[in-house]
């Protein structure tokens, strides 16, 4: 079974990541994913700290940074991870009918993913050009 | 090399496809992705007809749905699908500082699926209740 | 830029794989992926040996088993394997009709995979009786 | 939980597409990957008519269809696809024999797919000639 | 559910090879990887054999071995695999601080990997002369 | 072509970046993977000091951490990444021998990892209550 760091156990390190997060997001208590991280302290800090840093609002707005987690973590097939970034992009508004077209996209990118692959489509020029 | 299947020698069943594709997008020749396509024309048309109806307009907008087609195409490793969704988002106003995020974001999550992956995080009971 | 060890250059070792290879093949030189690999001549000829034993005719056709070869490699993305699995498949009988069939199920499959793996679909009973 | 759709709650639209689906396959009720996917009709009905067109026999018969369908799943690690197509194929014909010389194809294929990624190796000349 | 072939029904060609296991890594029976893999008897001997000779000690220590197959498995996002290595890596020596080290560079790999490829960055000249 | 932002033209904060890779690694110049990241500076930093943190030397010496690095890239698929921690890995002490065994070692476990998706192998207790 996987070690899960519960707040009372935790060292006074850990506890420091666990305000923090509870205190970001305002919940009661972190979810499981940090207390198996809470196994290496220093990882468990620094992936915090990029999280919170990547996920802050910016040009991009919350839900579509949700969605586009949600949707890289399919890829990646990462069960965890689409159980708790489907949770948080709907806690952001993503409602039943963005869900569908969200997964139509990621099926969709996942077949033209592998038959250009396949195909070994070279690059258009006008492509090279857009990348500035 | 890649065949790739100009509209001078194409089939009318493939040239139906790509007077289709070029009127949708209002673009004067289809990309090399269709070109090598049409080595098989019942192919094409389904994957053109599919990717039309995915990407109009719906409950997500036209940039979000190419960010999404981009940040799977990344986690994918599809080197042609990179260039041609990073263009095609950037046509739609991804602008420089929604680029860095996208990126960001696709690389946080790749690092914490894998995280989570590793540990065997157990879903937590909240995000089970979530899922409706 | 990768080594690649050619027949006069090669140590007995090397050379005794490259034979078994022509010979087995009837090719007059061996392809590339095997004169990188002989920068370590206990995989070469571990994997060749494997490879040779796993690719002969069995209960599969040499077609079937290099369309299956074909497909992994495609769902996997490596562009070298793509390459010459898709030569080998023509050199075996694959013709253009069943080249756009299997890119089309490759396609659909990576499609319903993301999407199954999405919604988490729990495992029907009637699959688990049917694994014998 | 994930939600799975059932016949009685479906709206006509989503029966529509489960009525096609369990006459065309001669069965009773569809499997949960179809009451799953309900959750956003179009990409059910879509996902559907490319599935059934893709799979329709062609200048590959079904069982091979169904093998490459089987292997590409493993390659992406969906593992109720693995388990659906498992028993899918056996349906059509996979036999024990059958089934192991894929397995090992598939392992195959992972082995020195991965070892031609690392070792970088350039695209032989013959392939090249070889793609038409 | 999948089919295990204990030892007491086995044929005594794959008794062999479960024989071989157990003698060679000092354990009462073998594992569900191989009552599993039993399925197929030449896949069982020749992916026992390869792996036999692949982990023997070598230029790269048991450990080192370990930790490099515990990593790979977590990029594949295989599930037995991961549990498996991670406590035969335990057994040979990774402590919880080479545990959480490994995590780290996994996760970090798996991110950078991504933002390279996303912005397809090309080869620096220094290491196509670093690769003999 | 992707855009690669010389030290010349960067910003203070993308030369800040760059004069501590520079210095931390004892080399005259940043490579083109830190060129193409300063696209998005608050990403460059934090990726910089993330992989500062998890290289240094830790209970896993700086030659194993490389070959993990590289052993995730390679099952990635990350070309660019492939090549520079070949060439990293070389540098901190990788002979010919050591390649090879992280080669076959990569490769065996690509080939196991799919074999044990596929048969859905059940994890042991044994594996269980391994994981402290």
């Amino acid at each position: 079974m996987t070690r899960l760091i519960d707040y009372a156990e935790a060292s006074a390190e850990v506890r420091a990541v666990y305000d923090d997060i509870k205190a970001t997001r305002g919940i009661p208590d972190v979810t499981n994913f940090w207390k198996a991280l809470a196994v290496h302290p220093p990882t468990l800090r620094r992936t915090w700290e990029s999280l919170k840093a990547v996920m802050a609002p910016g040009a991009l707005d919350p839900l579509t940074k949700e969605l586009l987690y949600l949707a890289v973590s399919i890829a990646h097939g990462c069960r965890y991870c689409i159980a708790s970034h489907t949770a948080s992009a709907r806690a952001r508004g993503m409602n039943e009918e963005m869900y569908g077209e969200l997964l139509a996209i990621v099926g969709m990118a996942a077949e033209t993913n592998r038959l250009a692959t396949a195909l070994d489509v070279p690059v258009d020029e006008i492509f090279r050009r857009d990348t500035r």
